[in-house]
């Protein structure tokens, strides 16, 4: 199912498989867009959420829109809020990402602790949308399809995705279910209010958990639709296998014109099995999260650049990484500055990390038009 | 007194006057080298004591010196651990600097608060030289001239300064007299263990506070000994005309063919007030520290960027600033990057106050050479 693709742009073209880095607050953590342009990045994907409540996209848009207000002027995605109406609500309180996790023993997974809200969650879901309270000053706001719509209109985006809620890996098929319908009735509504959307690409949502039957039924559903291209969003059960079947349930029902974007999953294994299964795109704070605190990527795994084992090691981070920390930089003196907290730490492993994922979906790419991805994935698995 | 020069160093040409940015830990905060370079800083100065602390000098010896360790190929300063005989003594038990800067009906200066030492200051000084408690774990280590002087050829600066005590500016007459007689012999030591120093010039440090005579004797006694270059250390006196003064007194009797280094001092009016009397190299970790606390160096004098002022203000930090961030980013996206507290904010600050103040010096060399310096200077401190 591995295959590479090019969607074009108002802001240029984006060649799938394609990593695109996550820019929360309308930047990449750690880097500026001159550092991306550099290591050849094409698109980023910026938050609603967060970008709605801080400074506000009424002030994105005075400035004359998210592009112009970060000094970003390649592709840019927009999520709707939809993930927030589940890590800010079950996701919180039950202590889950998009996969569970549980392992065998564990009766059920931890609570997270330091909510300091004085609330067991932020968001409470209805028909109509989701209400939300701030995590930064406590105040109300409440996101809609249309609202989400708006907000993104006013930011300006490339590619904006539609209102959904993503479910608990833990919630029951009833709920999954019920949230899907929900989600769909949402899918409607922001086409309708998005169908004058002239240079804004829309993708739909497929929700349904870790049901087959729901999968499917979302699958085609929201196919069905004219959406501009298609998002799998979570849960995904509770091991990365269940993620596997997800997408073998879905993606085959999907047209097969339209790029397909697998929302906040990019681990190494997961760009080489989930481009085998047919996903375009991946979206992933992971790469920069890690990078700030010291777990840098290289093709074993992670390197954990606190280990006193690199206080005289004069090797880059990763043997035949171009970036610029690898050509420039030896693990020793990357360790002193995070020993020493220099914000040079920060910048440094980002720049690695970023690169060593970005570079690596390009090989698959490349891989892909040689024919030879299978091979590729086999060799870089095994290692 | 203003003058334009070249220093040559193994690592290339210091055109003076000059601003050095401070890279104290072996890192200039929240810049990478290729930063640095890109806005044509020649120079930068890193810290003995600091870097004797930690990662230590043998391992950086070890990773192949300074400028191997850190990536940056031009020239580099190391001071020699005497301004930290001050700042955690004397600077710190007064809660001073190198200016007293005591306003009238102010009796005497706060003392700095939250020492968690246990102990009344850092530092114990004797005629041998001095010993430390680290700041980092509270151990015990111990500089000399001489070990001073092991420690900065170990990490391979291009100039090396003599270890000398600075002393506070509210000293008396007859410390600061003790202290400099003791920094004199200081030279003499640091000069007969650096007789074979070979690339690495050596520059002495003048002292003797605020008095004139003591300054007089300072500066032909430092003149008459063997160095690459004078350097002039605090302390300065109570007010910045105090520190003209200490200039007025000591320039004229310096060698005219040996660089001259203002120890510290940074701010704009003192590149020209300074210049004007004489002085061709600049340190001030100011511009790098007041960048990521939003301190703005504009020419009006500082843009504090979270004032509400600049909410929607698309306007660059300063009109015509030829710099990354000037050319790319409005006051309001640092604005929100400050208030979102993205390591962004750092970077893109610290890249305009580092490349405002280089440019200002540039700009005061090039009056020179175009025999314009007294025209621009008016022109600029009047605005």
């Amino acid at each position: 199912m591995a295959r590479a693709g090019v969607f074009r742009t108002p802001h240029g073209d984006i060649e799938t498989p394609v990593f695109v880095p996550v820019a929360t607050q309308a930047a990449v953590k750690a880097l500026p867009p001159k550092d991306l342009k550099e290591m050849g990045v094409s698109v980023i994907l910026a938050n609603t959420y967060h970008l709605h409540l801080r400074p506000g996209e009424k002030i994105i848009k005075k400035l004359g829109g998210l592009h112009k207000f970060m000094a970003w002027n390649g592709p840019i995605i927009t999520d709707s809020g939809g993930f927030q109406v589940f890590s800010l609500g079950f996701g919180l309180e039950q202590g889950v990402g998009k996969i569970a996790k549980i392992f065998p023993g564990e009766k059920k997974n931890k609570k997270i602790k330091g909510v300091n809200c004085g609330r067991k969650n932020f968001v409470k879901i209805d028909d109509d949308g989701a209400t939300f309270i701030s995590h930064l000053d406590g105040s109300l706001h409440r996101l809609t399809p249309e609202k989400s719509i708006e907000i993104q209109r006013n930011l300006g985006a490339d590619i904006v995705l539609a209102f959904d809620e993503c479910t608990s890996p833990l919630a029951d098929y009833k709920y999954t279910k019920k949230s899907m319908e929900r989600t769909h009735r949402w899918a409607l509504r922001c086409l309708s209010v998005a169908k004058t959307r002239n240079l804004q690409a829309l993708f739909g949502i497929v929700q349904g958990g870790a049901f087959k039957d729901l999968r499917e039924e979302s699958a085609k559903f929201i196919s069905s639709l004219p959406f501009d291209g298609i998002a799998i969003g979570g849960s995904f059960g509770k091991f990365k296998k269940d993620m596997h079947r997800v997408l073998e349930w879905t993606i085959p029902l999907l047209p097969e014109e339209k790029p397909r974007h697998l929302l906040g999953i990019g681990g190494i294994e997961d760009f080489f099995e989930c481009v085998d299964r047919g996903i375009d795109m991946f979206d992933c704070a992971a790469p920069t999260r890690e990078a700030r605190n010291g777990a840098l990527m290289i093709r074993q795994g992670r390197l954990n650049i606190l280990n006193s084992a690199y206080k005289t090691d004069k090797k880059p981070i990763e043997k035949n990484c171009q970036c610029y920390t690898c050509q420039n930089f030896s693990r020793a003196y990357l360790r002193h500055l995070f020993l020493a907290k220099e914000i040079l730490a920060y910048q440094l492993a980002t720049i690695h990390n970023i690169c060593f994922v970005h570079n690596l979906v390009r090989k698959i790419r490349q891989s892909i038009l040689d024919g030879k991805f299978q091979k590729f994935k086999k060799e870089f698995l095994k290692k």
